[in-house]
């Protein structure tokens, strides 16, 4: 099994998040790399997802994955196993969020010459992460058809910062009760203007639409 | 569509929520009433555990359920038209969980002549909720099979402070790869002594075992 790094990141000493994190967007677009923060519960299948989509940019763009976990690496050798691309895991010492400050943490323990794509893998959490803008250049997340199609209802925050948001495990959609547009409105009564992406991670299907809209927005932001 | 209470909780100011949380357990067993606390993931079924385990119970003890979710009231509507029990709603106002006196907020608000099994149903968080005592007396958690297995890897303190696990979704168990043994395994490093059953919620399948368990811990509570 491969290994990784793993950073323990250490609580923010700044106070206002918001002006640091812009700070964080600029220094990032003067150094021309798109950071995309990407959100979901536990076990919605971002590292799945992200694997997929890597697999599919990675000749297009040079990437490089920050995995946030409280605990464990699982994930950044998955990341790493499965693309062969740059990856670290960063450990949050229990806290539920990142917050630009230790996002930063999380880019000056990484090798970024010549990236221009940067990705991180939030802590699994609909609420808290949120709350914190770590200075991405755009935010995605990940709801998975078992979680069922009322989250937008009970998660507000996190459906309204959302650029975009892929409905994953498609695939299993007979087995569960998950009405897609309905759950399409909810998600557009929080912000209209949030793209949809329905996929299934584990076979690949609609990654590619996912694929193509970070290229889009990538080239918008340039 | 019946209509629910809906209680606005207010941010704590107490300082040391270990001592307060302590204080609401004392309350609490000496006014014969045994607090549950259920946490999980968003869409981990613990709405739907909650009606099949309440239906189970409800002629053997007088129950009440405080639903908290940083908004909409659909949980609440949910209990109350499938069980018939007194059920409220407890919105947290974009908090991420609640400690004991905000579950003090919800307590006061039921009427509690006669309750002798009062339930909280946490914010879906894997992460803050298992930060702060909320003065119950047994702490709950779901994991659904669509989470996958590696879950008490990355979520410790969660699965190190439940006494009971219940394993949902079963019966979507073909449609993923999910190794329950493992599973078990990776809890019983967290928590040796936590009692893991699987359930089903959407048949009921297992719940009976959940609600012998928590009739024998009442017992033993008394």
């Amino acid at each position: 099994m491969d290994e990784v790094r793993i950073i323990e990141i250490k609580k923010s000493v700044f106070e206002s998040n918001d002006k640091d994190a812009d700070n964080l967007r600029k220094e990032l677009k003067d150094k021309g790399i798109f950071l995309l923060n990407l959100m979901s519960s536990p076990g919605s299948g971002k590292t799945t997802t992200l694997i997929k989509t890597i697999n599919l940019l990675k000749d297009k763009l040079r990437i490089a994955v920050m995995e946030a976990d409280i605990d464990s690496d699982v994930d950044a050798v998955k990341i790493k196993e499965a693309t062969g691309i740059q990856s670290i895991q960063l450990h949050t010492g229990g806290m539920c969020h990142l917050d630009a400050e230790m996002t930063r943490q999380g880019l000056d323990a990484l090798e970024l010459e010549g990236v221009d794509f940067a990705i991180l893998e939030n802590v699994g959490n609909l609420v808290c992460p949120a709350e914190f803008d770590t200075g991405s250049s755009k935010n995605a997340m990940i709801l998975s058809v078992p979680e069922g199609e009322d989250k937008p209802l009970k998660y507000p925050l996190m459906f309204s910062i959302c650029d975009v948001v892929l409905i994953n495990k498609m695939d299993v959609m007979p087995y569960f009760d998950f009405n897609l547009e309905k759950c399409t409105e909810y998600i557009h009564m929080r912000n209209p203007k949030a793209e949809v992406i329905p996929i299934c991670a584990k076979t690949g299907e609609g990654v590619d639409k996912f694929a193509e809209w970070l290229l889009k927005e990538i080239k918008n932001w340039k």
